[in-house]
């Protein structure tokens, strides 16, 4: 989801990582993996939106209806799962009315009809405080095959799928804090930042071609850090290498600084992995490509260089040269 | 859970069942069956609980965690699944410090020792509103086993675990809205409010006994009548044949009225199912006992009946004679 507060890792670790079943992977993951139907893994990934910290509260109920199963489906993409359907749990307070629910019903039935899934069942209850929305989200992979995000090797690359930062600089421009740009690529960005876009299909091509894997919500530097950290390796990031969409481009020709977004800006909801770098040209030819903008290797942390190799570090106003 | 407001089950029929995936029965159940491993299905519910709604903001937060895992598991037991896992999101204001997290972890371990449980995964947001906490619970079921809501039979008996109206009468007691028992009493009854004991050995005793169950959390007569519904049936309760504790009959013996607890007062957590008549028997011999407390019979509707025979009526006091 979008940026945890400082301390939610350390939360977990320290209150319910001790708590973790055998197929809660020590809860590293994004996704808990169980035993299925005959020749079939079962996929089981949990998340929740709050009013005010996740979306806002006049935000249109058929995209917060759409954008709540996106992320979860983007969870089983990263794993190489087909979704099966899901579960949904509503906390409404008394404001929101019969017209809100429709609507929000319609937005869930559109997602259901696209990525032909169905909801298994669920929890109605009142609250007296921010509307909450909790999904759990099923999904299926062959026997042993889910992606984890474990398993990165020394020498493998970084690849990316898609473009990364147009939804926090769509994000920014939503709320007017940079300058307006043409209509087509404001909104093309606005929408990156509005709807993700789980990328399901590429997600189970790579099943027995990416050795680990996750979809990058918080931010590419941050996300990959913990592809590294759970194998013992470094990351590199090479900055020039970063796949941007036209409509970034066009921003960031006039403010260089505005590639942290892409960086750590976050909402991407593309997939990062490790595979090997044999895989980069057939990766490239997928759609959306999948781009090689890194690898992993022995150390520890992320780097990220410029084109000439030199380090860039992250400031207050975003990722400079040294 | 407790009660729903007026209009939950409109709610759910209206914006959410028209959703509904085949696993997940309508929404017309408390979980969803989907295929499992070998031999087995899985068995999904959810269960949320929101401060001020279903708990104190100074309730022990160790027992708010065994509450909100025990509820789950008490809709597995009347599937008469066992427990395999869940997954737990946290909407947290910034009110809870470490020390309510560590109690509340503690509880989670608690009862994951005592029902043999691990955590498989789940999501931690903050909230600028009441802390909200929505569980995931997987169990399993030899396959087609599950018993459902629907499948009550012409000529069933109505049978209940334990003892009912307990739970009601703690929460009374606690609110200081009864006069005061001897203190055993008042400890018994508190405790079956505070921390319900999900019935998940009679549970999986009763497939292929039970036709029908549920476990009772919003009152015997509201929840026995999804049962005829479902089944396209009626249902008799034969008052004087309901379960009570000592503590229970107690407090009968002072204010007659109370009786209303059992019938309407909600939070049991104890089975209701339909089986044989033949069964009667075995099933008293079980450890708690299950009563045979009715008839499901053609017709429609919930009917309570004295030892007369003679209809009882709810009113705004509880159930009377006419």
């Amino acid at each position: 989801m979008t940026q945890p507060p400082i301390g939610e890792f350390e939360r977990i670790a320290r209150f319910f990582a001790p708590l973790a079943a055998p197929g809660g992977l020590g809860l590293t993951d994004d996704a808990a993996v169980i035993e299925g139907p005959a020749g079939f893994d079962l996929i089981l990934t949990t998340d929740a939106i709050v009013e005010g910290v996740h979306f806002l509260s006049d935000d249109p109920p058929f995209e917060i209806a759409q954008k709540l199963l996106r992320v979860n489906l983007s969870d089983l993409a990263a794993k190489g799962a087909a979704p099966l359907g899901y579960l949904l749990t509503t906390a409404l307070p008394k404001t929101r009315d019969e017209v809100w629910l429709e609507r929000f019903a319609a937005g869930l039935a559109a997602d259901q009809a696209r990525f032909g899934i169905g909801l298994l069942g669920g929890d109605s209850v009142a609250t007296p405080g921010a509307l909450t929305l909790s999904l759990t989200a099923i999904g299926r992979v062959s026997r042993g095959a889910a992606v984890l995000r474990r398993g990165a090797r020394t020498g493998d690359g970084l690849y990316v799928s898609g473009t990364l930062g147009d939804a926090a600089l769509g994000l920014r421009l939503l709320r007017g804090e940079l300058p307006p740009l043409q209509v087509a690529a404001s909104t093309f960005l606005a929408e990156r930042y509005r709807l993700p876009r789980p990328r399901l299909s590429t997600g189970r091509h790579l099943v027995g071609i990416a050795h680990a894997m996750l979809d990058i919500s918080d931010g590419l530097v941050g996300d990959v850090g913990h592809l590294a950290k759970l194998a013992g390796l470094a990351v590199v990031i090479e900055s020039a290498t970063i796949p941007l969409s036209p409509a970034f481009r066009m921003a960031l020709a006039v403010d260089r600084a505005l590639l942290a977004l892409a960086l750590t800006g976050g909402d991407d909801y593309e997939l990062a992995f490790a595979a090997s770098l044999d895989e980069a040209a057939s990766l490239a030819a997928l759609d959306p490509p999948c781009t090689m903008i890194g690898r992993f290797e022995r150390g520890e942390g992320v780097r990220v260089i410029d084109e000439q190799g030199n380090p860039l570090r992250l400031d207050g106003e975003g990722y400079r040269h040294f």
